[in-house]
């Protein structure tokens, strides 16, 4: 952990009225915390307050439920969405896969999660190919094979699943599955990974794509998934250069290079509760 | 100049049959040529063979119309489509321009072309802000307004000025107007610089389009233009991170640094001639 | 200008004691200020505490004598150092230059730079190069040359221009000439561009050293000027590849595209008040 | 493999003499050889000639052996060194590693490699912490503790590792360890991946020095070990952002993920025969 101790993180974006940042952060002194990040930004665009308040909650006075309860209170008057987060609350996630392993074995190494209070509780694929390697690491695995005729059981089962494991998140690492509107209804938490820099090279075979239409620069893009495939909020993009002497096995290899790089940075920010969405789009405080 | 001695360039797209490079190099070897760089590459999707070669003329025993006559009988076994070039002839390039100056004035300046031997020897608008800066560089300015209704006639006489100007390159420096399918098929060496990372929002107000999507990055492309809008043979491309803090007016602001610099690149490479197009993609030998 | 209203800008480094953001959020709140932009982070390994806080004028309270003394109180209790600046405050640059005119172009043009409240009022030089360009753009231009001899007694001229100008910033854009410690010391607000990647390849002639080590990619980087050469604080840095087809001349020239970009965003940067130094380190509010 | 079938790769830097080109194009054709890749090059400053050729052998005439000889006598009289190589030749390497596994583990799971004709035929470290994942490759893994007294002994007993299991090139993923001129005399074919953006930054903890520095941008540098340390030729270079936010932790969890990338292409920019060293810089034909 980056802190010893542990600390509460509190998101909010609401309409730009004056005396939030006053009131939560007198609020939080008189309680006893010690702030370690402050960063609240208006969009002058959407007129919209967008905050992120980290403390430390080992000198703090009130317990959860009591702190819960006030911001409750404090936060009534603005008009909005916020939460509240605390770091020593491991955050249980699930990596869905298929064939590919790259993103997995990166999250697995976790070498970009190692200071973050989280741990891959379920890896779920529709084949049996990442097995192996899933349980050496004591992780268990679950093989949900699925067709058209049986995706809307699988999906249950996989709802099933994140309900038994307590999953937090989602992570779809390269999983090539589109994921229902009824499943992403009842667990919206789910970041992806597409292998194209959206919007271009939406769909199918993003990097045949790419080849085709003679790009110079390639890219991946981790968002969260929505019903709108390929379209939900940007968490984070990067690029990496091509040329005419890379074939589209090229693209695919250079790609993958960068898709593990983009999901871990987008599932620590994520699980550092450094992301905040809005609308179709989303803060990142980094 | 990067040498001080001219140098003739050769390039060319055929089908993948041996022997074009032991051919041409013999024939330059033995008419005295000395190599200053090769570049061949099979791509092995489309089975073409794709090169560049350049050599010193100081030593070289042909006069260009013979070289011209000798590489016309050498290529007439292979199927495609080459060009021959000289260092020494200086190419002269037309700026189209509105009303925005960043991309203009870094050509203008040129601090990228600086060592190629080319000329901006005309300016076409079809507004009058520009003239000033133009023509205190002693570059004629020609004023074309353009209306729906005019188009025609202008384009025809923006031709005839390209033709009495003996133009070899158009540069559409945020020229902001489409140009028409008759223009290109009569000048089709035109390059345009479109203010985004392509094929990501095509069209109109790209930045807009970006800041609504909440993409992490954005860029811009430099292509060949084509009567298909911002779908021609990419050159060149860059990008530059963005965040949640950037609004439209920052991405523009952004924006405009990538703009000149990859509009400035690929003018450079194509004025040096290491730019070869084959179906709707580039090969850039650089 | 960002805002069409004026805002107060105040930034502070001090050693991490609890109350300072809520104390001063308060405060602005009392007085009626709205704010834009609240930005606080801890240094945990220096425990230091470092902020930002940007907030609207127009329906503020107190005068601007008013609100420097209460900050003066306000402040009392924390060790450390704060600034207060206005947006409405036009700060006045004087671009220090040599012979090459690529980074005092860009700085001229402007395209960076025009929402920020800001004007070059002077130009100072030991070579008469850029006298014609600077003149054209109505901008006093002074030649100071200078010689070992005659240095001292130089830069006391240009001390004086800087005092007769009321220059709150000076910009060294390819200045080629060191600062001596008397000069920093009269006037520390000095901003330079060093064409490497610091503190890779300090002193002369940095592309030469590049070329020679064979580095891959090549950089610039905007710093504080500092007796300590090319040591000073960095603002900013930024790099591009390049390989081994690039002459001497060629890092030249990819570079000074990156030196003007470089030296720009960091300009603009300082003269939001988005840059604190501290030690020999700077925080970007970006 | 990219090629379904067998190429040969021949490398060569010599004094820029006319004819080799076409010399060697001309024989590689006279014994049915098809050129696949052909990337010649001079170096003005150094009056030099670089190049590399691969042809595709299944139509090829000769033997190896007879393509070795003629090879020879082709290059007879040309002033400088050349090399041949077989793409269907697998090659061996040695990873040696210390106490971090990120590079490691890049290199084990090979997604970069996958098409490269290589095995990892050994893993050496000074500690033990490896050998559980490596063994679980069924990768032979040496426990080679190493300090001052045994340093000499401990080197010549890897030297003959390397020769009893027949390797061809030594890959230091973080071996942390200063390998002596006497083991790079005997095995000079040894790559290293340092942890800075070299030039800067050498020797011990360059993320301390980074961020004592301030930078804002970090990288990652793979080159060939030499005894000057950290002085080798630099095959290839990345980059990455940082900021005031991040700590030394966090530079070096960037850093890993720079430095496994970083290292990864390089080994097999090295390995597909596109690494030519000279004096101390290499030509990488990418």
């Amino acid at each position: 952990m980056a802190s010893t101790s542990p600390t509460a993180v509190f998101l909010i974006v609401c309409k730009d009225v004056p005396g939030i940042v006053a009131a939560l952060t007198s609020f939080i002194l008189k309680e006893g915390g010690n702030l370690v990040d402050v960063d609240f930004h208006t969009d002058r665009e959407e007129k919209l307050f967008l905050g992120r308040v980290e403390w430390n909650l080992d000198t703090f006075n009130l317990t959860r439920e009591a702190l819960h309860s006030a911001l409750t209170d404090l936060c009534a008057g603005y008009e909005g969405r916020w939460e509240l987060h605390f770091s020593d609350v491991q955050q249980r996630v699930a990596v869905f896969v298929s064939k590919q392993d790259h993103c997995l074995l990166d999250l697995l190494h976790g070498s970009q999660l190692q200071d973050v209070n989280s741990e891959i509780a379920l890896v779920v694929s529709n084949h049996d190919t990442m097995r192996g390697v899933v349980e050496s690491h004591n992780i268990p695995f679950h093989l949900t094979p699925i067709t058209k005729a049986t995706k809307a059981a699988t999906e249950q089962a996989q709802l099933s699943l994140l309900s038994t494991h307590k999953i937090d998140l989602v992570v779809m690492a390269k999983y090539m599955q589109i994921l229902s509107d009824d499943f992403l209804s009842a667990f919206p938490n789910t970041i992806n990974i597409h292998h194209s820099f959206l919007p271009a090279f939406v769909g199918a075979k993003p990097y045949h794509q790419a080849h085709q239409r003679g790009v110079k620069i390639i890219g991946a893009t981790a968002h969260f998934a929505t019903v709108d495939l390929d379209c939900g909020p940007i968490i984070e993009q990067e690029v990496v250069r091509v040329s005419h002497r890379d074939s589209v096995d090229d693209l695919v290899r250079k790609g993958k290079d960068v898709e593990r790089s983009v999901l871990a940075r987008a599932v620590r920010l994520h699980l550092l509760h450094r992301v905040l969405t809005y609308g179709n789009k989303t803060v990142v405080f980094a």
